[in-house]
């Protein structure tokens, strides 16, 4: 999932995000909690509607990053207080309530609240966070089911209804056949602004919920947290506190370790990983999912993922250089522009720079998840991992 | 002309300009001579190939930016002597050494290196930029006519010259039929990296030149200028020293005097001009052709143009907005994004809204034109004339 933090994937268009082949985006609850304001983002109809994006979504609780901004964020029992980074204010997040604030974004995939430790902890630190963790996510799957029936979920108050229904069904009609089946079925969960009384409309779908699990890299306090979110069945289970400082080999380990203990029919999904290497060791491990800022935030500074490692396009050895970021890729990047373009624009400041190294990386990540589902698909994976390893 | 400075319409990919109809666009000698370095972009082929744009592009003579970034700038008999404004460095541009960069760089329309008066101007200061600018057409055209088939033009001294003629082909052949046939005519203009041995490749075409009437206010230094230049029998004639402070009603009086001078066969081109208004007035005037940083500078300032006014979308009563930012507007912007999601990506400052509005501004320009020549087509343009006059 390419990271749109704010409700866009920076200096992407959603048209380019489809060509890319983007199925799924996550967005920070945290960030568009504080802006443009969940009301407005529910009373326009829900987050697909708001950014034109006719495709799933999944946000985060919003704990991750009230804890990774620094000294902005406290924990209590009851949910996290936090200070907004844009104007100081004061805000309580509770496992409820960051139900209700992702029920107002109309995502199609939400995370529990959590507790997210940084590494090195206290094995103390990491088992409260373990069962704080586990408390918040059962509170956070009654609200959910409190949600459903009642008030439904992500309805908006205002409005006219029928224009953004009208501009997604427009959008939709460009698209080809595999992905109008992909939106009728997304469809279904954008929350419609009418009130839900009977009508021709199909009811809105609850959105999937799903645990995290904490426990650094304590396997037996790893344990104890699956065992308790298993206990509450949810749609899939996310493996939070990794990639937050602990040795890469330790990371795996842990990965792999949790995730054999995890439902096989449900999706298992590494949150903040990774590298394109992590990615296939993952998967490798039983990951199914993942989402990660580094194609897009790497991008941004001039670094470019490619078969033959990293290139540093600002490097003056580019300047001349006639061949595409990336000789073995068919991205719309690489099939058109040089290196010494690329690097022209990010030397003079322009953003087109910075817009087709994002376009690129991103179709490096998307191309390498799609080429692991086409070789486990076949049977072929493990001749895909070796070969993984082989590559710069 | 969308106006792409440094090779770029600033947030634009060159995918997304083809999409908007963009014919051709206007490149600044100035900047690129500075950066890259003109010899740069003729190692690597030329501008087309350089910047992936396998359509017409224009060149200014460097000689307005060289005056308009102030104090840099002195102009001599023999030509501007003027200071980098990236490193203070101090450059020297005759007439002839402006036609040269501009072969190394291998634009399709070429400009004469001009002097070019602010308003106000005395008369005595106007009359010897009409004289200069006339002197240094002659020697343009001299340098031009010179460089022909003795050291050909834009040639490329180095490079593998297959890797972006594969690559311009596989652009091409992306491409709609009647595109190709504008890339065909085009592509014997790039210049070819090969010297210009016998060979199967058709000989590179000579560029475009365009002369510059000067002569600020004044008819009768406009009717000098003029006569100077048809003596030289340019391909093109650009109307200079406008839009530089004059009132209005001037600015259209002087284009409108000049414009019947020159030959009906021959393009008129006003120069920094100007206004969606603009574009109306001058064509009812005789102008065909126009460069304007207004629609890519104003939407990265929030400002769109709309067939109801100017739309400045950082406005607090956007926050809400479902509408479009232009409900009348079909480009790919108004189908799929309401006012309250550009609103919040420049309030947030993100990259988005500024690419947004600068592809919905430059569909307004480009679509404008588009109704033009259309209207003139059909002989309905004096209707289309009045029906703007209606216009907010």
């Amino acid at each position: 999932m390419p990271v749109g933090t704010a409700g866009t994937v920076k200096g992407m268009t959603q048209g380019q995000l489809e060509e890319l082949g983007v199925q799924i985006l996550l967005a920070n609850t945290y960030h568009l909690y504080l802006r443009p304001g969940y009301e407005i983002i529910r009373e326009q109809g829900g987050l697909h509607r708001f950014m034109g994006w006719p495709h799933p979504i999944l946000t985060d609780s919003g704990g991750f990053q009230v804890l990774s901004l620094k000294s902005l964020g406290r924990v209590t029992e009851d949910g996290v207080w936090f200070k907004s980074h844009l104007d100081g204010s004061t805000h309580f997040l509770s496992p409820e309530r960051a139900i209700e604030v992702q029920l107002a974004l109309g995502a199609d995939i939400i995370m529990t609240l959590d507790e997210c430790v940084a590494y090195p902890a206290s094995r103390e630190a990491v088992h409260r966070a373990v069962k704080l963790t586990g408390r918040w996510a059962r509170q956070a799957k009654e609200k959910l089911s409190a949600s459903q029936g009642t008030e439904g979920w992500g309805l908006g108050t205002g409005g006219e209804p029928s224009t953004p229904d009208s501009r997604l069904s427009a959008i939709s009609s460009q698209l080809s056949a595999s992905e109008q089946l992909s939106i009728a079925n997304q469809r279904s969960s954008i929350p419609s602004s009418q009130p839900p009384v009977p009508s021709a409309q199909p009811p809105a779908l609850s959105p999937s919920l799903f645990g995290i699990v904490q426990g650094g890299v304590s396997k037996d306090l790893r344990r104890e947290s699956v065992e308790g979110l298993l206990e509450l069945e949810f749609e899939g289970y996310a493996l939070g506190g990794l990639s937050v400082g602990e040795p890469k080999a330790e990371m795996y380990d842990v990965a792999e370790y949790t995730a054999q203990l995890l439902p096989r029919d449900r999706p298992r999904y590494l949150m903040g990983v990774g590298t394109p290497e992590d990615l296939v060791e993952c998967v490798a491990r039983g990951i199914d999912m993942f989402d990660c800022v580094l194609p897009t935030r790497n991008a941004r500074n001039g670094s470019a993922f490619t078969s033959q490692g990293k290139v540093i396009i600002k490097n003056t050895k580019y300047a001349r250089d006639e061949s595409p970021l990336d000789p073995a890729c068919e991205c719309p990047v690489c099939r058109r522009y040089p290196r010494s373009y690329i690097r022209h624009l990010f030397v003079a400041g322009e953003m087109l720079g910075a817009i087709l190294t994002t376009q690129h990386n991103l179709h490096f990540y998307i191309d390498r998840m799609r080429k692991i589902r086409q070789s486990l698909l076949f049977g072929a994976f493990a001749e895909f991992h070796s070969r993984a390893h082989a590559e710069p």
